[in-house]
Formats: structure tokens, sequence, C-alpha cells
């Protein structure tokens, strides 16, 4: 059976009719679902009820300033379980055994939401799902402070790439300008996001960098990595390696190797026309059509790079 | 003798009021400067009027869509001068001789604007000339375009890190908002500018990476760069060096020292407090708090280095 399908209206009329919430952020949270969290609980909290933030996983430090939007409050047990940018109850992590069956409102933007929770609210033209939470909160009326404002901020920025993809549309500078208002540092937390790299990154990057391998006539570009390079590397820095080779020019389909205890798992993307979904699923493999991966179980990284350039140069030449 | 200052409204009565315009975009052209040529080109051209752009440098092929948004129209010989984005005159490179004393309108948005035009439209809050030209096109009523609107917003991306800078304000967004409801790939032209690297770049990177050095307790960063190194890297893929040093994290300052042909000219930046044209100014060199440069010539790296340094030392301990 289907949620419950929300407007904005009816989500803040439903937050307005409840209290004591737990706020659920996905599993492996990135700033979006951070930023609609600790936002959310803010803008409840300043409203007078009371509300409360979890995640299954560790949050990166480059979050903590989020807290900042929450006025200090007792700890209480919650009644309305909310999920925010979760797409599948799956992503709640190890938190999907106890509150899976039991979410009372899901807030999401993603077009491959698989209904799990009573009521939704989805709007999946939205670049981040913090602009939905904007809009319940202006409904709401609630007061919106700069710290509230910098947690969706940084959740839009994060999410569309700091307002360079394609999913982003006028609303959403519209929101943005709207925040720009409220008194925070905007250009400070996008330098934290998007420029600053930690030395151990640009060591990462420059052993990377001396190892691309280009097949395909400069259309493939492959990068292999260790789990040795990568051990002394933190989440954070890891994160976008998969995004390199493809960002090399005349490169339609990037390959990074990552090295696994029992082989090496391929991620795969692409910029052009070439479906890297359908080139993963030879292999067992899943993903988008823009970004896949696929896993070789006990074979060298020789092989598995033979075995998956075959499938590639099929594609492209 | 100063310009005489204009608004919106008079620059657009102006513009409606004259004909025949030369259009001029600053010497080593950017996408705010051309963004600005080709969009108020392609307006005043769809208003019915004769207008041309010209620029003393040579343009980076990456702008080439702008052309799209010039209907064709035959030659003929200006009446109107006109500048955009140039805050100097002799910013003109070599067509300063030439036109540097007949400008009628500069277009700008530096605060280090140096009068040289009959009448000044500048707005220095704004992140790019572009949110001007905007405004002063909506003014005039001149018929927008697809085309138009890319170039408008390219200027305004490039200008700006993407929405990433402290120059950004709500405006900045606004006009975002407005430019994104015309039809043209805004994110597969943020792809171009933002997130493309060359071969030859990446080749440029990792070398660079390799030859990181720290000095202040890791709080300056010194990266040199032959000029072996940058031949056959194109103007394009050197543009963003300088900035690669100050993005690491926990650096203060970051120098990358370019080789000359008669020695090392020296490229500052900081993230924090540090008043980088302080430092170069003690060289002879200048800039802004936060951008500044210095030559060392007829010395070698190493002493250029230390000499640099030792001022560094002075302000970070």
């Amino acid at each position: 059976m289907g949620s419950v399908k929300f407007g904005i209206k009816e989500a803040a009329e439903f937050l307005r009719d409840h209290d004591k919430f737990l706020i659920i952020s996905h599993a492996n949270p990135d700033g979006d679902t951070l930023g609609c969290a600790f936002s959310l609980c803010g803008a409840l909290r300043n409203m007078g009820k009371k509300a409360k933030t979890i995640c299954a996983d560790e949050i990166s430090k480059r979050y903590d300033f989020m807290k900042a939007a929450l006025v200090p409050q007792e700890d209480f047990e919650p009644e309305t379980i909310l999920t925010v940018d979760v797409a599948d109850r799956k992503l709640l992590g190890s938190l999907n055994e106890k509150y899976g069956d039991n979410v009372d409102l899901a807030i999401d933007h993603h077009v491959s939401h698989v209904d799990f929770a009573e009521n939704l609210c989805c709007e999946p033209h939205a670049a981040a799902a913090a602009q939905t939470i904007y809009k319940i909160i202006k409904e709401l009326g609630a007061p919106m402070t700069n710290e509230i404002a910098a947690c969706l901020y940084v959740a839009i920025s994060t999410d569309s790439g700091c307002f360079k993809y394609s999913c982003v549309s006028p609303e959403t500078h519209l929101i943005a300008a709207e925040l720009l208002h409220y008194d925070f540092d905007f250009s400070g937390l996008n330098y934290i996001f998007f420029d600053m790299k930690t030395k151990a990154r640009i060591a990462l990057e420059e052993q990377l960098y001396s190892g691309i391998e280009y097949y395909c006539g400069g259309k493939c570009a492959v990068i292999s990595v260790t789990s040795e390079q990568m051990s002394g590397v933190d989440i954070e820095d890891g994160n976008g390696v998969s995004t390199i080779p493809r960002q090399i020019e005349g490169v339609a389909v990037g390959v990074v190797m990552k090295q696994r205890s029992n082989g090496w798992k391929a991620s795969l993307r692409s910029n052009s026309s070439v479906d890297v979904q359908k080139i993963c699923s030879v292999f067992g493999g899943g993903g988008h059509e823009r970004a896949a991966g696929c896993s070789f179980v006990g074979i060298s990284l020789e092989d598995a790079k033979k075995k998956l350039i075959a499938e590639i140069e099929k594609v492209l030449s």
C-alpha cells in the first residue's frame, strides 16, 4: 500500500498538528539529508515543539556548524517519526529495522522514491529535499534564523554542485536568493565543501593522476586505487574520486577501480550518451545511466580491467 | 575629470538614443567581459541597431557558443564606443591607444574602477558586470533570447565561481532564476567551465602536486612552475593554477612561483585574515588583500622563495 501523498500545505498542517518529532537522516549522510534534518528540527523547536535528529552513521565534522540551528532542549520520548531525503527505507541503514515500519511522514525529492512512510511529501523536480523543507518551514510560519538558513543553503548547494547541475531550476535560485538575506558565511561554507582539499586528498590526487590510463582513443579513462592508497584518507577525502576520470576532456566513460578485500570494485561515470548501467549489468552490477558500478571477485586488477574495457570498447567503437 | 555617473535608466536611455556601437571587452578576456559584450551586442541588434564587439586578445574556443547571440549584420563604421567589465583603460590592452580616449560609456562592476569614459554605469556590489547588463537589457525592453540568456548566465557563473564566492548577493540568484527560464544547457556549460579538465591540465596538476612545499607549520604552501612545465598548456589550462595552494586545508597563504624570462613572478592568495597585498608591496608588487603578486628579477628561484617566505613568516608567526 502506497503512502498518502502530501503537498506543502498538508505537510505543514501535519507538523502543526503533531509533536515530539524524531527526524531521521539517511545512512552515509550528505549535506542535503543533514541540512533538512537540522533546519526542520530547529524550526520545530523554535515553534515550541519537541524535536530531535538521528542518523545511522557518523556525521563528518564539516557539518558541525549545523548544530547551531538547534536551541537546547530536554530529551523526550518521540511520538512522530519523520524521514528527510530518504528515498527507500533500506537507506535508513541500521535504523531501518527499528523505524522503517513506523515512519509517519517522509519528505523527499527522489524520482525513484519507494513508498515506506504513512505519508509522503515528495517533490521530484527539486534539486534538493531542502527546497521542500524551506517551503514547509515558510508555510508553517516558523521563525527562520541565520543558523537555519545556513543549514538549508548548504543542503541545496551540496546537492546541486553549488548550482552547477541540471537539477537546478529557477525555484532553486529563488530560494537561494531568499536564504542569502540571512546572515551566515555562505562563501566560507562553500570553500569548505567545494574548494578546500586536505593534504591527504592532494597526495591521493597526485598518485591517481600519475596512474591515469586511456583507452578507446582517449574516450575511456581508468584510474586504479589500491587499499593502501586509500588508507589514511578519510571518507570526505575519498568522496568524489569516482568523478575524476570523467572530468577529463574528451572522456565519455570514466572508470575508477577500487581495491576491495576480495577483488576490485569498478565505479563508472559517463558524460555523453553512454549507458554505463548496461555495461555494469554484464558483470552483475547496476546503478544509473550516468553512474553505475560492478564488482570483480577473485581476479587480478589486470584481468578485471581487460574484461571491463572489452565491454566499454563495444559501446564506444 | 571624472565620468558622468549613470544609473540603469540613464544607461538604457543613452543606448536607446545612440547607434552604431562598438563594444570593447578587456584584454585577456574572461567570461564576464565576453558575456557582457555578446549579450549587449545581441540585444542591440535585436532592437534593430548596429553593434559589434572587439577584444585586443584572442578568445578561447570555450566561448564560441556566445556568437549564437548575434543575428548576422553587415559591417559598419562605429559611432558609439562602449566598454564592458573594463576597470581601467590600460586593461583595453593594445586597443587602449586607439580607443582609450574615446569611450562614450563604460559599464563596469569594479570597486577599483578608474574613470576613463565620458559616462560610467558602475555597480560595484554586483558579482559580475553582466548583472548590470541584464538590468539594462530589461530596462531597454530589448527582446531576450535563449542565446543572450546563455551569455549572461556564463558571465555571472564564471565571475562568481558558480555562485560560490562572497560577491554573490540575493540579486545574483534572482537574475540567475530569471535566466534559467530560457532554454539553454546551463549544466553543460558549467561542466565545460568548472568541471572539465584537459589532459594537459591533469598532467600539469600532477607535476605541481608532487612539488608542493609547506612552510610556517603548514600555513603557507608554495608551488613553483617552470616555463617548460607551462609550455604546451593553453591559457585556459593555466588559469586557476594560482589558486591551487590556497585550497589546501590549513593553508592561510598560497604561493605560486611562475618562471618568467627574467626571473620569477609570485602570485599570492590568502584565505584568512592575511593581507597578501602588504606582503607583495615589500617587493614592489601589488594587488588586493586576498590576491596579489610581485616579481623577482635576476635572482634564482631558491633566493626568491627565501625572501618571500621570510616576509610571510613575519605575518603568520
